[in-house]
């Protein structure tokens, strides 16, 4: 079946080929991310639309030599294939595996890592300007998406990419998407669907020159009269991004791989700043994903045959189903609740509030700085907004969360989802960071709830809440307790005691609370007592609580599924030296200082020592002063 | 003097001026502006600039039932002496005073606070939307800064603005520069300094189109090529932001007030997206600021008459410049060394790199993301870039630091001006978060020297580092110690002890070493033996001293200039934690959990407790069970 691919070992054998095996080699490359998504889950529609393209850089171009950086990277996966890495794709996004993402420590065709939008611009500059000092010559090429053109970096890249004029090309992949629908005026733009105000305004500036030439320019402003639809087609989206200094080239069809490679090769030979504008289908050559994109956008392992994806393991309904869900309820009873999300509707799970809602719903395209300033402006004049967001991308806007949110203490939301590790996405994505960058911004209220339940009366208490709140919360199915039906506003500062026990008193956020119970289970088996408290909130501590169970055992373990650099556990020693207590031992469990790969959640928690057995190993070695295993 | 300001009790006032009156309301408004910055020191430029555009937005609009929201903040004096200011306004910027940017807790005329750039039209947005939702009739006005546009979250906001299109005003203030000269694609469009190749195309693009009209379009053809300057002035600014679905009126002349009143007067009856593009000169009105708006941008006391700028406070250099002079002294010998700037060459002691490498120094405009995911990119290529920053504005970049720089393990230096208590800018300047934000990222080096001295070899320890470094100073002058001529690389993760005592040891950190010396001679006297350790390093921690000074002495001390959440002396605890040490005492110093206000630097500290005073009484309360002072 692979014929062709099979005699690829590197974008060297790609040159060896005729212009009519390259057609044949996408179908090939098609079939094989197909399959290897069907097992593994991935980004299949935006990798499947980028197949030709990626066959003729890697045709006209002379990787690594000539520098290739994939924006975001999800859709790298032929970059992959043709890269020496075909041997091992059937392990991409495991444990172990390649990564869904351009790593350098992979290969050296990845010159770049990504994960996060917007970047490449910016790096292949940084690319650019580094050869012209070193005196080297090669091409530097960053592919792009049009919506990874909405956020902010992108922009502050072009603006100075296009003013410095390096040797150096940006492929604009316009595939009139990026994750939802796409979003703002620079996709209208990229469409040509501009508004008629400017349309109107060109006419009107037009008419005034050619009034200005006299009797000609007389006759001219008639002929100008009668073609005012033409006047649109002038518009090109070109004329944005060559006032911006690009150099512009397109648009070109970005499945026709002859017209692909003639362009390159044209392009190939200049020594400014391009831009290619390339127009391509997301999910191209695989109907479900072509009439779905958003759904297989990145999706988990499905039937190749009909295109039905599989049912996720267990448990209740997700974290982000049940967010979704009561942040709809809740919105029906208060008319100030507005929800926010940045390209994500589905992921967030705000979508059936958006159905339900429309007038209260903003979908800000991939501009998570936007987001959380455009929701300070909405809160300063009264309303509640929520901005539903994982906890890796909010990373983004940490000091708009500071500036212009909690220095002003303005009543917003922040639901963040993708707490903890995420699993096959890896370190890009996992959310480990979320409590250390927010826990020391005065004025916020930091929660985590430990399952489904809990989170509706965490979103309640959050919406009620006269300040910022930030609440996360995992990827993931919840436990599958009883919902209920009434929301409470939850006490702020206040945790709960789940299970007494003189030994020691683990102390547990969020998920880690259903596995601190089954370790305590685990450990009273053996003699040993513990006591576990749900901690709820991680500013303000419950320091009440903390110190009595502190002073009853002495002994405090805390677990979280965040890194231990200024986390959850830290606030715990925080509160022991605040209060000056002494002699209390605290052995704190959550993920170490380095970056975690990727692979299933519960593997990567196992590996770190957040698993039952190692939690159960911890607090033995703690308490008995036995050898730790995993932890 | 000020005949007609004394008049004014709020914007209602002004509106019973006559036309006549206005201009020298804006000369007496420029005089109590300079006498106050003169005295106090201030944004002066800026706000003289936009003199006459607040007496417009003030007698046209409605405050604060109409909402203005000024971009970054800085220009807003002449807003606060026409809103019921004056009589505080000679504290502008000190202990207690005014804020010299817009507060909301200090008068209802200020709706949203700034202090950070490209917020404005994000937030401006929220109100506008809100507005809507709340079927309220009001205007929104933002007003901002052309270096300002450069930000990439007011590109986030154009593009989601432009594209709900509501009742919403943008004023672009384009004073041809914000801090230093301005940068970018933009900034040219703005200027109408468009690029020929943009002409080029329209032209080609324009025959085309006439081509295609049989025979006329061929007589129009001629003309069109005879025209071709004519054609550059078809580009206006406003083709930018009517592509982004504005309405687009100026530019027009920023210090005219009647035609500043007549143009916000037709805005008024406006119902959608508007942007006015008002060209302002900044320091207009005073020579010194006109002939030197860079110098008076932000601006220390200074001689009315000449304005010449009054010498600051005793000590040595100031740390900036002991960076810029070693950073340019180091790139003379290592070839890889690259300087990054985000419109600061000034402010952050760039400016004599430039003047001596300019080939390898870039000034990105305000674009701090840009600038880090830039030097990501130059850093993957083997340069060594450095970029040199204010604390809080790195925190635009937090993701950028992660994602591109600490993930990838670069070697990118982010040289950290402005770190701990700024002074007078107040809380959206204080640099008191950073070691909080960059502690927990894996790969990180962090580190803080004890004087300039130490500070030289910093950089040259940074610069030879293989991975990220950050390296913090304060603002203001050094100690004065004599400085090595010779550079050293300081062993990574090492302190240096350099006092014994027996009753505690002090680990103190950065500018905080010597004051714990000066702390340790005081209680020495009273009979209280005192180590005195600079720990230099946050991350990695000297963990062999630390534990040592632990062992030996059972109580520490930690001391530094961020806050206590996250920051330095957490992470000596949870070195103790992870090691397992019980019964050591320690008392940490540190900014407390809430926002620190605006006043000078020693002031600051001393209300923190962190000046010798603070410390010493913290330390004899934890040593002898005293209440402490200030603590």
């Amino acid at each position: 079946m692979s014929g062709i691919l099979d005699r690829i070992n590197g974008p060297a054998d790609l040159k060896k080929l005729s212009a009519r095996e390259l057609p044949l080699l996408a179908a090939e490359l098609r079939d094989e991310i197909i399959a290897t998504c069907a097992a593994n889950g991935g980004h299949l529609a935006p990798s499947l639309g980028v197949v030709e393209l990626t066959i003729a850089l890697h045709r006209v171009f002379d990787s690594p030599r000539d520098r290739i950086i994939w924006d975001v990277g999800h859709q790298a996966y032929a970059h992959k294939l043709l890269t020496c890495r075909r041997d091992r794709f059937a392990t991409l996004r495991t444990l172990g595996g390649i990564s869904g993402f351009p790593k350098r420590n992979e290969s050296p065709h990845d010159v770049f890592d990504t994960g996060h939008t917007s970047t490449s611009i910016s790096a292949a500059l940084g690319f650019a300007v580094a050869r012209d000092l070193k005196k080297e010559r090669n091409k530097v090429i960053a592919v792009i998406g049009d919506g990874s053109m909405t956020g902010g970096l992108a922009y502050e890249g072009l603006n100075q990419a296009g003013h410095l004029n390096r040797d150096l090309v940006v492929i604009l992949n316009d595939n009139e998407m990026s994750i939802a629908e796409n979003v703002g005026a620079l996709s209208s733009f990229l469409s040509r669907t501009i508004t008629n105000e400017f349309v109107h305004r060109f006419k009107k500036e037009m008419e005034g020159f050619l009034e200005g030439l006299d009797g000609v320019g007389q006759g001219m402003l008639k002929v100008a009269k009668r073609a005012e639809e033409s006047f649109k087609g002038l518009f090109t989206p070109g004329m944005l991004f060559e006032a911006f200094g690009f150099e512009y080239i397109g648009p070109i069809d970005g499945h026709d791989i002859g017209l692909l490679r003639e362009t390159l090769e044209k392009v190939r030979r200049f020594d400014d700043a391009v831009l290619i504008h390339v127009i391509t289908k997301k999910g191209k050559g695989y109907r479900p994903a072509e009439e779905n994109p958003s759904l297989f956008h990145g999706v988990g392992p499905f039937e190749v045959a009909t295109g039905k994806v599989l049912k996720g393991k267990g448990g209740g309904a997700s974290y982000t189903a049940i967010f979704g869900e009561t942040i709809r309820k809740i919105a029906g009873d208060d008319e100030r609740v507005v929800a926010i999300t940045a390209a994500m509707p589905d992921g967030t799970g705000l979508a059936p509030f958006a159905r339900e809602f429309p007038s209260r719903f903003f979908d800000v395209g991939i501009a998570e700085q936007h987001a959380v300033t455009f929701a300070a402006g909405l809160a300063a004049e009264g309303l509640r907004p929520v901005f539903a967001v994982y906890s890796s991308f909010l990373q983004r806007a940490y000091d708009q969360v500071f500036h212009d949110v909690c220095l002003q203490n303005l009543p917003v939301v922040f639901a963040i989802d993708r707490s903890g590790v995420v699993g096959s996405d890896g370190p890009t994505h996992h959310g480990v960071f979320d409590l250390s960058y927010l826990r020391h911004l005065p004025n916020m209220t930091l929660m985590a709830p430990k399952d489904e339940n809990e989170l509706q009366h965490m979103i309640q208490t959050a919406v009620g809440h006269d300040g910022p709140v930030a609440l996360r919360y995992p990827r993931g199915n919840g436990t599958g307790v009883p919902l209920d039906q009434a929301f409470r506003t939850l006490p702020i500062g206040k945790g709960e005691l789940l299970r007494k026990g003189r030994d020691g008193a683990i102390i547990a956020l969020g998920t880690m609370v259903g596995l601190a119970l089954e370790v305590a289970e685990t450990l009273a088996a053996e003699g040993i007592g513990l006591a576990v408290v749900n901690a709820r909130f991680v500013k303000p501590l419950d320091r009440e609580l903390i110190l009595a169970m502190a002073g009853e055992t002495g002994r405090l373990f805390t677990m979280e599924e965040n890194v231990l650099q200024g986390g959850f556990g830290t606030a715990v020693l925080e509160l022991l030296e605040e209060e000056g207590v002494e002699g209390v031992a605290v052995t704190r469990f959550g993920y170490p200082d380095r970056y975690i790969e990727q692979g299933e959640q519960p593997e990567l928690r196992a590996i770190c020592g957040l698993d039952a057995a190692g939690l159960a190993a911890g607090i033995r070695s703690a308490i008995l002063g036995l050898t730790a295993e995993g932890s």
